[in-house]
This record gives C-alpha cells, sequence and structure tokens, in this order.
C-alpha cells in the first residue's frame, strides 16, 4: 500500500468515526430520517473531498479536530447531493456505492428529507465554536461552502446536467459543467482545509489553483472510467454518458487525448503545490491516485 | 389600517425588495433555476417569521440593513420547505398562495434544486460579513437557523407529519409535531432578531418564550381555518385535516377550547414582551394578528 493509499484510508476512517457521532440512530418517529441520514453518509467511499480539507489543514499544523468537523461538513453537501441526484425525478438511479440508494431503502419522501437535513446540518458543523476559536473563520468556512454548493455551485451544475442540450456541448461547454457540479466541492476540500489552518491569502490561492487542476482531471477520470468500467467495479451503472449520447471529454477529445489532458493537468495541479515542500506530498499523492483510480 | 397591519406591509415591502436582489433573474441554462426560485420565494404572503426578525431587531435599535438580511435567510428556509412539501413525493399540493407550486410550474426536478438552492443560500447571506460586522454573532445565527430547520426542527417536524400515525396523537404530540414543524422557524424570527440586535441573554430568553407561544397559537389558528374557511380564501387547500382524519386541536380540544386556548397563549405571549414596554408594540400587534388572521 503506498503512503497516500494508508493516508486516505487513515482519513477515511476519522471521518467516518466523526459522521457517525455526528448522526446519531434515535428511537420514535425521527428515528426514520436519522436512519436514512445514516444510510446515505455512512460507509462511504474514498472521502475525496474530507481527504483534501485534512491534507490541505495539516501543511499548516491545523489541529485535527477542527479539520475533521470541516471534512464532514463537506461530506455531508456532497452525500446529501447524491441521495437527491439519484431520486425518481432526477437521475432515478437504484444504486450508489453497490447498495440501493437511499429512496430504494426508505422512500422519495424520506430521501428528499434526509438530503434537506444532511445540507442543514452541514452549516450547523461549520456554525460550532469547536470548528474554529474565531467567528469570523467559521464564518469563511460557511461562506465558501454555500458559495460551493449552491446555484452558482454544484447545484447550479446540476441543472445543467439536467437541462442542457448536453450532446452539443464543446469543450468549454463541459469544462463549465465540470467545474460547477464536481469541481466546486473538491475545491473547497482544498480551500476549506486552507482556511481552517489560517494559511495567506497567497497559500489558498496556491490551494485553489492546484484544486481546479485536480477537479478537472477527477472528472476526466469519471468519462473514462464511465465508457471503460463495469458497473460492479463503479459500483453504479456504467456506460451511461455513450447511451445518452453526453458529450464528455472522450468524445470530444479522443480516449487518448483525454488521458493525456488529465495527465497534463496532475502535472500542473503538483506543480501548484511545489512552495510547500515535502508537507504537499499527502495532496500530490492524491494527484496520482485520481488519475490511476479503477472506480 | 391597524398600526400593526401597515408595520408588516412595510417590512413585508422591504423583504420582496431584498429577495429581489437576492435572487437575480439569469440567462442561459442557470436561469432556469433562478426562475424556479423566484417563484417560490417572491411575492410572498404575510412574511410572518422576518416581520419577527426585524421588529425584534427594532428593539434593540439594530441597523434595518443587518435585520433585513437575517429576515431574507428565514424566509428563504421557510420558502424551500414550501417548495419541497409541495412536491409530489411529500404532500403533493399544486396550489401555493392561490398559484401553481414550483413543481407544476416548473417541474420536480427543478423543484428540489431550487429547494436545494434557497436552503444553501439562507446560510450564505448570513455568513457573509453585511449581516453583522462580528463574525460570532453571524455564526451563532447561522447556528441558531441551522438548528431550527434541521432534523432535530422542521425536517424533523416534517419527518413526523408525514410517517406518525397521527389520528392517534394525543394533546402533547401534536403540540411536539407543531413545535418542530412550523414553531422551529417562527422560534428563530424573534431570536434571530434578538440576536442580529445584540439582546442581551435575558432579552433573548423573553424573546424565546414569546415566540414559543406565538408559534403554538398560530397552529392551533392554522387549524381552527383548515376547519372554517374555503380554499379561495386561504390560498390553499381546505378542510384536509378532517379528511385525513389528522389529531388536531379542534379534534382533541373542541372548536371552544381551541379557540380559548389560542387567546390565552396570545395573553401570555405578550405577556413574556412587557420587560420592553412600548417598544414591544409591534411584537405584540403580531400576536394579535396571528390570532385574528382569516387566511
Amino acid at each position: 500500500m503506498s503512503d497516500f493509499q494508508s493516508t486516505i484510508k487513515e482519513t477515511a476512517g476519522l471521518i467516518e468515526t466523526a459522521l457517525d457521532e455526528f448522526l446519531p440512530s434515535r428511537e420514535g418517529p425521527l428515528g426514520r430520517v436519522a436512519d436514512a441520514m445514516r444510510w446515505g453518509a455512512l460507509d462511504g467511499g474514498k472521502r475525496l473531498r474530507p481527504f483534501l480539507v485534512i491534507a490541505a489543514a495539516d501543511m499548516f499544523d491545523c489541529p485535527r479536530a477542527r479539520s475533521i468537523r470541516v471534512g464532514c461538513a463537506v461530506e455531508m453537501i456532497h452525500c446529501y447531493s447524491l441521495i437527491h441526484d439519484d431520486l425518481p425525478a432526477m437521475d432515478d438511479s437504484d444504486l450508489r456505492r453497490g447498495r440501493p440508494s437511499v429512496h430504494k431503502k426508505f422512500d422519495d419522501a424520506t430521501a428528499i428529507l434526509a438530503g434537506d437535513a444532511l445540507l442543514t446540518q452541514a452549516f450547523e458543523v461549520l456554525a460550532e465554536e469547536a470548528t474554529h476559536p474565531s467567528g469570523a473563520v467559521r464564518c469563511r468556512l460557511a461562506l465558501e461552502l454555500a458559495r460551493a454548493a449552491g446555484k452558482d455551485g454544484m447545484v447550479g451544475g446540476q441543472m445543467i446536467d439536467i437541462y442542457a442540450e448536453q450532446k452539443d456541448f464543446d469543450l468549454a461547454g463541459i469544462e463549465e459543467l465540470q467545474r460547477l457540479k464536481t469541481g466546486a466541492l473538491i475545491r473547497f476540500g482544498a480551500v476549506g482545509g486552507g482556511v481552517v489552518g489560517e494559511g495567506t491569502d497567497d497559500e489558498i490561492a496556491a490551494l485553489t489553483a492546484y484544486a481546479e487542476d485536480l477537479g478537472l482531471a477527477f472528472q476526466i477520470v469519471d468519462d473514462i472510467l464511465d465508457a471503460t468500467q463495469d458497473a460492479e467495479t463503479l459500483g453504479k451503472p456504467a456506460g451511461q454518458d455513450a447511451e445518452m449520447d453526453k458529450a464528455t471529454f472522450i468524445k470530444l477529445l479522443g480516449m487518448d487525448g483525454a488521458k493525456s489532458k488529465a495527465a497534463d493537468l496532475v502535472d500542473s495541479c503538483k506543480a501548484h503545490l511545489d512552495r510547500f515542500g515535502v508537507r504537499a506530498a499527502p495532496l500530490k499523492g492524491a494527484a496520482d491516485f485520481v488519475f490511476q483510480r479503477k472506480s
């Protein structure tokens, strides 16, 4: 196991434990929404966004107790978006991470409410004093996360994904879609780590540049995996882009061109971190991991 | 027109103008979610919750520029909850404020996303520096709003409303449902006004007690109106409680008992504000208004 693999496994474990505490099981009528929130948020994947928070914050010697909370907040947003995206009215996906999506396990109303509650709790977690002693820092985190998640970020990207005539998209169009739909939260991961770690403006700008390249590389690799892997490996339906005749990086650049662009982005995103020296190794490892991942 | 009626009309106008600025129309694919957010949030009713924010904050000479922002935040939460509640998977309501609900005007996916975006933007508005110079105050507002809106507040109440066997509820059961589903945001209105106005702990406690009695009175009157008014007057379907055999304050207390309990609550909620003298007149007027309203 590479250093990076053991690091992301460690941070995923920290996030799992913290989310489990933030989302306790309950008795009575409120137990159903609590269970649905747990189903949608626990046992979840690589926890890439929280990893970025923690790895970025570690560079500034930020106490883990703080960066874990910021990581949980962005993961709550990510998980709520998956719950709502999977609904029949949206992507209508029955499978998520290899098991029934929240609306299949529970029902549509519960999935809507569990998503709403996770979205709300993300801001509760950030606003609490345990996240950072400075109210100004906590507010900046909440502001960055709201902008990343809202109508000019992730939600806007989801709107474009559903309604725009994507088969006619050019490269600028799919890059814009990516920047909003998946890029905004990845960007928040690195930036949120810099903010909670109290990096300088220059340092946070470097993290922003890193995350923007990383997010784009991540999406290109996603397109490659959708075209080349089976549903069992991915833990979700495969081959959907071609079936829906979506414009993808592969359709526009060809498979070799897409791979080459992703490799270039991985190089450039790592270069933005050179100023941090060896402390940037985990974040640079994340870039290599994104490029090499199989699911 | 009473003093109270002209005051709430004035504050509703201020909120309408501010929401219009927070939610600009847009061109392109993002225009659809912007339009849906505007449809769900503008031209909306009495704006009771923002009125409570502004009227409470006024008692502490808080600049209106601040309290209007807090009022917009709670109204965004209220409007998102109506958009999601109206969805076919939830209450399946085609009519809201006398016109098509968001999912009828647009579609289910757009309604889900517009609700998510309004919910997110509420926290963006609170976190921005224009809401209050102190980050600690802004975070306290965000924390209070998240707790009022989330799984232990409004969303939890909605869960109970959908899943609990309400026909068997006793008085404690429907009071708990009310406290969560509608009470939590009304409570935030008064408390948020006290927080942004930098009231003392004792003053905020008095506002809390006022809002808890007011919220319960509001729900009892809602039950009375559902049983006695027609859909045209209400701007939404009427007589639904009896049709669904729900436990209501009327079913448990009788019509006279419910009216008498509401009147008692209006008296007690006003008494909590005596410490504020004549400055409390607008909030006391709101209590009389809640009791006397016809829709």
